[in-house]
This record gives C-alpha cells, sequence and structure tokens, in this order.
C-alpha cells in the first residue's frame, strides 16, 4: 500500500468530522436570506486549502465568492483544474428530513445533510488526495488548481463573469490565464451503482424558465366571474399541458432538430448494463414509469431531451375551500437538452410558441433562469485512461463509462473558454437524494473518492504534459 | 315618511360604528386558526338580537354555532325567516388590501373591510328594519325569525346537520319546526348597478372539489430522474387541461345532460340590460374574455356551468430555480352549476373520467369539498311583489329582476326542507370585492338596504298568511 493510501486509511475519522463541520453551514446560494451561511462555507474550504499551504484566493463576484487554490506548478506534469461548488440546494420541504439538513447525522453508514454528496463531501475528496500527498511526500505529482465556486445551483453568475476572462488587476493576470491547465476533474455526480464505480463521458443541457401570468387586477369571486373572465390558472394548465404530445415528445417548433440520437453502439453499451426497472421503482415508491416512446428508462434519463414542471403556484393553496378566480398563476418549467441542442434557439422557438398559446385576457411573462447545453467527452484520451486506473486503485474494482441526465454547465464552458475536456468522476449514489430531502453520502464511498483521487494524481503524473 | 323610516336616518352613524365592531371580528370559517374570532362574531350578534328583546340562541353545530332569534307570532301575518352569515372568507392574499381586511375602514362612502358585503353588511339590514319597528312601534308586521350561519364560505356542515331535522332535546322540537316559516329572505348578493336595485331570481349551484396527485417517495433531481419518472406536476397539468375544449364546453361525460337551458324571453330580458363588456373588462384591469362559445358575457356568469381552477400547487415555489421533479401536485377547482344539474351524478362522473386521464405512475385523491345544486325562484308570488314594492321605496327605484353566477346552497335547502320560497334581495354592488382583497359596502346601500328591510315587513304585513 503506498504511503498515501496509508495516510487516507488513518485520518478517517478526522476527515469525517471536518465533513461535517463544513455541512453544518447551510449554504443555500439561491435564497438571500442564507448569504452569510455562504460565506461561512467560502471562509471554511479556504482555511483548509491555506493549512495545506497552497495559495489561496477567495475571489469575490457579482454573487457569491469564488475559492481559489493552487499548488506549485511541476515541470513535465500536467497541471489539473479541480472544479466543485460549496454551495447546496434548499432544503424544502423540511418536515420530510429525517434529521434536520444543516445536523449531519450518521446513520448506517450514512452521512445525512445537504450538501453531503452535492457537492461538499465529493469535492472535499480531491482537496484530501492532495492533502495525503503534501503529508506523505511533501510534494504532488501534478500541479492543482481548484476553482470552488458558490453558485452553482442557482445559475453561476459569478463564476460566468469570472470564466469571461477579462485581465483582473487583482490577480496581476487574466482570469482564465490563472486557471489555464490541461484537464478538468470533477466529482458531482453518481456512480453506476453500489460496488460499481463509473466515468460518465455524456451530461445533459438544461434550460430552466418561470412563467407567469396574470388576468384580473386582482383575485374574484368565481360565481360572479367564473365563465366569463379568463382563469390564468386554466390558461396555465392549457399552456403546459401542451409541451408534451401521447407519446412523450416536446411540441415546442424545432425542438429535436439538432438533438444527437443515440448511436446503436451506445444503445447496446446502455443496455449491457441491465438497469434493472423494477428496482429502480421500489426505490422511488412508484408502481409504472411513463417516458418517450420507444426509449429505455436509462436513455430517456441520460440521452433524450426532457420538459418537466419544477413549481405550480395559483390562487388558494390553504386549508379549506375558496371559491376563487386567482389573478395570476405561475409555473417554473425546465428542459433536459442533449449534446448538439443549442439553449438560445429552444429559447426563441419556445417564446414564439407560447405567445401563440396564451389565451386573450391573460398577460403573459416568461423568465429565463438559466441554461446551460449538454456535452459529451471523448472515451479515449489518455486522462480517461488514468482516470479508469486511479478508480480501479481507490475502489478496487474496473469502472463502467456512463451519462448522467444531470447538467454541468461548466464543462461546456471549461471547452469552450480553456479548450480541454472534463474527468466527470461521481463518487456518489443514484439514490443520494442530491436535490431532496435526507440527501447522504455513503462514508465508503467518501474514503475510496479520497483513494481514488490520490491515485489520480499519481496516474496523471505519469503522463507528459 | 314614515316613523320606522324617521329612526333608520337618525340612526345612521351608531349603525355603521356597530357594523365597525362587528367587522373588527376575523370570523374566517375555514381556518381552525380563526375559531375563536368566529365565536366572538357570534356572540355579538346574539348580543344585538338580545338587545331587541328577541328570543335568542346560540345554538352549537359539529363546527362553528348557529345564532337564532325569533320575535313573536302575529296571527294573520306571514311568518318570514331571514338567512345570513356571520362568517367571512378568508383575507389573503393579505398584501393586496390597501387598509388591513379587520381594521375597517371608511374612503369615499365606501366601508372596507372583510365581511363588509358578504355578509355582515348585508345581513345587518335586516335586524336594522326589524329594530326600527321595534323602537318606534313597540311590535313587528311579521313574525321574524334569524337564522344566522357560521359556516357559509366553507360548507355549512353544521347548519345541514340543524336543517335535517331531528327532534332537539335543547328545542323542545324539531329545528325544522322551530324554523317553519312562510317565505325566506336572504341578502347575500348584488344589485344590478348602482343606483339599480334588483331581485335575483336564479342561482348557480357549485361542486368544489380538491385534486391530489402524488408520483415518487419524495422530489427527485429533475436531471437524473426526468423523462422516466411520471412528473406529478405535469400530469396535473395534463388532466386540468381536458377539462375544457377551445369552445369552452367542459368535457366530463354526461356533464350538460341535465342543463336547463335559457328561454329565449330570459335571453332578451338579459340583452335588455345592456351590459357594458368594455367597462366591465376596465373595471377588472383585463383586455379580452373568454368563455363558452355562444352566449353573451351575463349569460356566462349567470345561467351556464363553468370550470374553474381556484389554486395550484406543486414543487419549489420559492424564489430562484429549484431543479426538483416534485413527488406532488394538487388543485382546487369547481363547476358552478345551473339549475336541474345534479352534483352528485356530476360527482361520480367526474371521479371515473379522472381515473381514466390519470397517467400511469401517479396515485390520485379526489377529495369533494362541498356542493349545491343551482336554482330558480318564481317571478309571480306576491312575496316577490312586496320584495318589488319594499325596494322601490327604500331604493328610491324600481328593481330589475336577474340572476347570480354564485350559488347560495341553502336556497334549495329551505325549498326541500321547508318548501318555501326565498326572495333575494342583494344590496352590494359587483365591485364589492366579496372573495377578493379591498372588500367593500357602499355605506349608502347598507342605509337603503336597511330602508328596504323594513319596508318589506310592511309590505309582507298585508299579505294575509
Amino acid at each position: 500500500m503506498s504511503n498515501f493510501a496509508n495516510y487516507l486509511t488513518s485520518q478517517r475519522s478526522r476527515f469525517e468530522s471536518d465533513l461535517c463541520d463544513w455541512l453544518k453551514m447551510a449554504s443555500v446560494s439561491t435564497d438571500p436570506a442564507f448569504a452569510g451561511e455562504v460565506q461561512r462555507a467560502a471562509n471554511w474550504l479556504a482555511d483548509r486549502f491555506r493549512d495545506l499551504n497552497l495559495t489561496t484566493r477567495i475571489i469575490p463576484t457579482v454573487g457569491h465568492p469564488i475559492v481559489y487554490a493552487e499548488s506549485p506548478a511541476v515541470p513535465g506534469a500536467p497541471t489539473v483544474l479541480v472544479y466543485g461548488h460549496y454551495d447546496v440546494q434548499p432544503p424544502d420541504p423540511l418536515n420530510e428530513w429525517i434529521t434536520p439538513p444543516f445536523e449531519p447525522t450518521v446513520r448506517d453508514g450514512k452521512l445525512y445533510a445537504r450538501g453531503a454528496t452535492d457537492d461538499k463531501g465529493q469535492m472535499l475528496t480531491h482537496l484530501l488526495g492532495a492533502e495525503a500527498w503534501l503529508k506523505t511526500t511533501g510534494q504532488l505529482p501534478v500541479q492543482l488548481k481548484f476553482l470552488i465556486e458558490g453558485e452553482e445551483e442557482c445559475g453561476s453568475q459569478g463564476l460566468n463573469e469570472f470564466l469571461a476572462g477579462k485581465y483582473d488587476p487583482a490577480l496581476g493576470q487574466s482570469s482564465l490565464d490563472l486557471i489555464r491547465s490541461d484537464i478538468v476533474v470533477i466529482s458531482d455526480s453518481s456512480q453506476y451503482g453500489p460496488g460499481q464505480p463509473a466515468v460518465t463521458y455524456g451530461l445533459r443541457g438544461i434550460c430552466y424558465y418561470e412563467l407567469r401570468l396574470s388576468g384580473p387586477r386582482q383575485d374574484l369571486h368565481s360565481g360572479s366571474f367564473g365563465g366569463a373572465v379568463t382563469n390564468p390558472a386554466n390558461a396555465l394548465a392549457q399552456i403546459l399541458s401542451a409541451f408534451l404530445d401521447k407519446s412523450g415528445r416536446i411540441q415546442v417548433p424545432g425542438f429535436y432538430d439538432d438533438v444527437l440520437p443515440l448511436t446503436p453502439a451506445e444503445r447496446q453499451q446502455f443496455a449491457d448494463l441491465k438497469f434493472d426497472d423494477a428496482a429502480f421503482m421500489e426505490s422511488l415508491g412508484i408502481k409504472a414509469m411513463t417516458g418517450e416512446e420507444g426509449y429505455s428508462t436509462l436513455e430517456r434519463r441520460w440521452a433524450r431531451p426532457t420538459f418537466d414542471i419544477n413549481g405550480l403556484w395559483s390562487g388558494y393553496q390553504g386549508e379549506g375551500a375558496k371559491t376563487v378566480l386567482p389573478a395570476r398563476a405561475g409555473a417554473k418549467f425546465s428542459f433536459r437538452l442533449v449534446p448538439h441542442q443549442d439553449p438560445q434557439k429552444i429559447h426563441a422557438s419556445l417564446e414564439a410558441w407560447l405567445k401563440k398559446l396564451c389565451p386573450p385576457g391573460i398577460e403573459m411573462e416568461l423568465v429565463d433562469m438559466h441554461s446551460a447545453p449538454g456535452s459529451v467527452v471523448p472515451l479515449e484520451s489518455p486522462y480517461m485512461q488514468a482516470a479508469r486506473a486511479a478508480i480501479t486503485r481507490g475502489f478496487g474494482k474496473a469502472p463502467v463509462f456512463i451519462r448522467s441526465g444531470g447538467s454541468i454547465p461548466v464543462v461546456n464552458t471549461f471547452a469552450q473558454k480553456l479548450g480541454i475536456g472534463t474527468l466527470l468522476l461521481g463518487w456518489g449514489q443514484d439514490d443520494d437524494n442530491p436535490h431532496s430531502p435526507n440527501e447522504k453520502f455513503l462514508l465508503d464511498d467518501f474514503h475510496r473518492g479520497s483513494a481514488a483521487s490520490a491515485a489520480l494524481w499519481d496516474e496523471l503524473g505519469k503522463l507528459k504534459s
């Protein structure tokens, strides 16, 4: 066993306790009420980097700060950019958590807390992989640059402005020059399943919108006015129902024009994973599934675009019956995109289409909350082979190559701005509930991820830069 | 001028102050949090009846109490049942009130408060009409029985059980024997317009439901699960959009089977009212209207059935974007019914139809919140002519005969249980916002209503019982 592996094993309980300290900070980025907690989480992380003598900066943005840290250059070896985020999703509905979201609790080898897997726990493994090298050998086999943002869950506006690459007097260089690297590493996704690590080579993109409809100046009595005044809630249901046809196909004009179809080889590879629909439904508490006709569950989740309503509101939601014709109705909804679909093109088509659908007597407002294209990354690069070797060392098993239904917009940005690819090395499990109550992270995955990370620096160090 | 009319004029400021005292009590019946205020409002009313030496009872029910009061029998004259309610609608959205809902405020001759017109202000006119007779002549020309409930805004369960007519040991007779009368008088609706009083001869009924859909055990990440797991919010939009076709016709099977069509004479009478669509839209702040094809605005509001969503909820409704596939979605919705439609028949057809519409992977629950059939009352009865004369005296103008889109379920109950008709004498205005923020009642309408009420006891006293 290598020195760094011994070190990692010896420090497990301290690592767990450190992660719990960080998870107690309610760094919910989307809600301004939590801004102080977001700042505390950033400071905590920066202190950890400074403890390793990395050159560390807390970089202010229009929103929440970026934590940046780098180790010394290693001539002849690659420079690796580790991206992650220290912000978390809102914890509601709070009453569905078994233990409070910001009081980390271990049950049955699993650490429960908002952010446990998405992304504090996963991100921290790379800091610990670096720590193992630095504490045992005093140096790293590659140069590491950590770029850890605080707005991944709310559109990454600060990071996007940072990655615009303007010359920054505070840095003495452009932000892109600061982070220039050979490869990106991100751990913010899942393994294929328990005991089966994976490398993710494809991601879906997203377009997220809020649709606001307004009718009469104020809520009306549904008896006196119903039947004559266009009801915004009725209109909302009508409009939202038009997005999907009976076969599950999205009806926005031109939506499928640029969709990259699955190759027969990919469909075979997915089929070989022998995904268990029955176990999947059992785990979610559902008795049946629906989706786009002609595709398997994995294809629907990983490689086909979707339309989902994420939130709905109108009128009276309290106890009892209120006979009201609501003045307003609204929805949050999003498309998941597959590679080659263009969010701008979809937005334009969507807006024109919605204007036609909106009935007389209703004013419509469409708000573009955020968007990012999908991506696929090449399977054949030496970096990918290094990742395969490192995961095999850390987890004791070779990974499979999968895609993910989620979106990591920054992967596209790194490709565009730095011209480099991304290794997506998810240490989580599909049932870790990253955006739901009772989010968790297996402690074994946390430690195996740290071991794989330390091994990855080793494997990448063997590559000529 | 008659004695009672002089008395009413002299007491105006005290009457206004009394009404304001009552309106300060937040008697919101649908929300258990307000139960104490509901009880206070009942006590206040009972005390007012006792001040007039009426035999007064606060009758407990499974829900909020009924306030009952009666004057002595008048041999040879009719007995008149005055029905009203002292409970009010919930006041939300609170931030849209110019002055707080339970701090009555006069602006420009209008009294603003929740319950001002619906129904505390309107109900009180009949107590004041009685007071005028009692204070000036010591007696009433008819026997009055006041039946004032506290659950009109939440389904009237207590009143319905009371009207089941069981022998009540506390009363020493059956509840129906207690209230047996020749005619009912209700003021809980609108005049035709400012300066144009009306008698309402038709009411719509209602079926009010809550639909609850549930999918996965908990909210899911819309990236990881979207496209494969049936989304309850998507399903809700799909189901709710199926209720109306493009011509505004309700699609529940058999829904129109029993609809009483408008006669050509009624359509002509409605047309003669020369309803001003443009002014109506202007008053509501809307630029266009939609509704069932082939019908005018008044026909749509008064005499055709409707489908309105009254409330909607699902997923994330907070600030920002949450990429969630919601576990649950729900709606409150209602039909307005016209005479001859049967709520039970509609419920059965609705439930069977919804089960077919509900997609795989979704569990559905349909809750019947409350219902009542519509009604029409004969225009030719001597009671109706007495009402016409009394309104002409109180308001200085003869009433027109109209219908109303709202529901007063108890009108049907009185017809069924007591075999008597109802005089619907609305003192309010269409823009009084009875179920909206900034509910109001014109003080002139309050006083003219009291005068018309006092005159009504006079006119009815001239009829032989």
